[in-house]
């Protein structure tokens, strides 16, 4: 399993294609060891569907997590010619030596999750093509980026966070979205790191036109020709992860973007994955009903880095610990209803 | 400050009319510094407002939290005479022997969130009276529950939980909401641990003709009315917490009640309070509309034992290290807009 890899784009598509499913059995065996536990039924509401799913992908009735990762991945956009954001493009490398100074929110809030944090900056020096004029990313690239993302996963992890880093690519997320799902540009463009109304509209435009242009036929055309290679790198992750069987949360508007390219491309891709937060990028809460996620936090944040996600670790491990370590009523010797 | 105290329900309502205020230069501080950090303005959505709202209670514009303290009361209830609880009442000193062996959820979510546990029992084998009758405290007993959780309180601790386990203590919590905020019983009672249609109506029938015939003058004689000595000794540690600048994280509906007696006998006594999670029992949210509190968790718990707001320990741990470890714009050598 853990060999399983790609050279191309379609060998990455039939490697998506033939995903394996959750442990039934190991389900089965979580719920009825959250039926005796020593509380009342249902009363830790959805740590307990939490704790069930979790057991599934990982085979046993009664995990704990231990080796939480999170992977941060950094790229530049040709788009950002465009004037789609406030802060000039050098800010991607500069917060990437921020991430290695340990000085960055991803970092703090790592720390306090229990969570190991690899920062992997992509060709910084090498902004992915301007997608308003011409395809992001090569079939080359895009193959490139999706391994990047697949190699960076570490096959002990038992939990994955993957986030990004790159000035710009609020505007790629929300192509993506319009692409995938549809509608005006202006239903799924935001503020990002806080655009004026001038900043927005030029957001809006440059994203209609491109997906006018660049009519898209499957979610990993999408990745390639509106991504960038730190979407690209995070849908690769998330990937890879599925084969691991390693549980993941996904983080906010950009994570999700780069999700649904998954989702487009292959139904049930992220079965494994969960909505750590909905982020204050109005449009992140619509992509998330798209796919059917409900996020497990709501605290207004809109930072990306894997922020969201990474402060929702403590969620599900804390739902795990809960499954596995509590007594049930007769271990404890409490009585039923 | 430490060694102020009490003898009296008078002495006690004195202290709550003279509570602390927060540093506001502390808050000053901590927002001056919240400008600087490396990330987008209000990026970091609410852990901004938690991080300088903890600052201002401690009296530091950067601190951190160290000494988490989680306090679970429990007491019986002479309440459940009336059928009002699926559980037998032997489960409160079962629970309190579950918790000493390790062994319930609340064990769990204190490790997970790296903070220590005491569990004290209030006099179990002696009920309060049932309020459907009499008035369940009297003034002797209201002092000494409230002395119980005023004392329990470490005095080294930066960050109070409040918990409770007390079979019938739901019909206790709705009858002072009832009283409290008016309305009818069906308003504020729900399904507690899992009564059905016909213990909801004994619920609801039990607590309107109590607060009927007492009528209630303060928060403090709803408490002793109406209240129990788990609730009692909740109301207890939140104020000692006040006077000590710890700030407190509200668990669910029945935390919450014992909150609302405080606010009642003093606006503004629950400042240094804030909401760890909204519960699934309904008039939780409805309760917290009241008090002017946003609760950070909505996951559907219902469980009690200070879980909900445990779960949240870590996002206000995660809040401060955000806010005190971050590296600013200087210091990263990171562009701003």
């Amino acid at each position: 399993m853990m060999t399983q890899s790609f050279l191309s784009v379609e060998e990455f598509a039939s490697l998506l294609a033939a995903l394996p499913a959750p442990d039934q059995g190991a389900i089965a065996a979580a719920k009825a060891r959250n039926n005796v536990l020593t509380k009342p039924p249902g009363a830790l509401g959805r740590l307990e569907e939490v704790a069930i799913w979790y057991a599934g992908w990982r085979g046993e009735a009664a995990p704990v997590i231990k080796v939480p990762q999170v992977l941060v991945f950094a790229g530049n956009h040709g788009v950002v010619a465009q004037g789609v954001s406030v802060f000039p493009a050098e800010v991607t490398a500069q917060m990437v030596g921020n991430f290695a100074a340990g000085g960055a929110a991803i970092n703090q809030l790592c720390t306090m999750a229990g969570a190991s944090l690899d920062v992997i900056a992509l060709e910084l020096e090498n902004p992915t093509a301007d997608f308003s004029k011409e395809p992001a990313m090569s079939r080359a690239e895009l193959v490139i980026a999706l391994k990047t993302g697949w190699e960076a996963v570490d096959v002990a992890a038992d939990l994955l966070v993957v986030g990004e880093m790159g000035i710009g690519n609020t505007t790629s997320a929300a192509a993506i979205a319009t692409a995938l799902f549809g509608g005006d540009a202006a239903d799924w463009a935001g503020r990002g790191t806080g655009v004026d109304d001038a900043g927005l509209a030029r957001k809006v435009d440059v994203i209609n036109k491109a997906v006018k242009r660049q009519a898209v036929a499957s979610g990993l055309e999408v990745l390639r020709c509106l991504g960038g290679r730190e979407i690209a790198a995070m849908a690769g992750a998330m990937a890879r992860a599925r084969l691991l069987r390693i549980p993941v949360i996904l983080d906010g508007f950009i994570c999700t973007a780069a999700a649904a390219c998954l989702h487009k491309a292959a139904p049930g891709a992220l079965e494994h994955c969960l909505a750590g937060h909905v982020s204050d990028e109005a449009a992140h809460r619509r992509m998330l009903e798209k796919l059917g996620k409900q996020p497990l936090l709501d605290l207004g944040l809109r930072l990306g880095e894997g922020s969201g996600a990474a402060l929702a670790i403590n969620i599900v491990k804390s739902a795990l610990a809960c499954h596995s370590g509590m007594a049930t009523f007769d271990q404890a010797g409490v009585s039923q209803e």
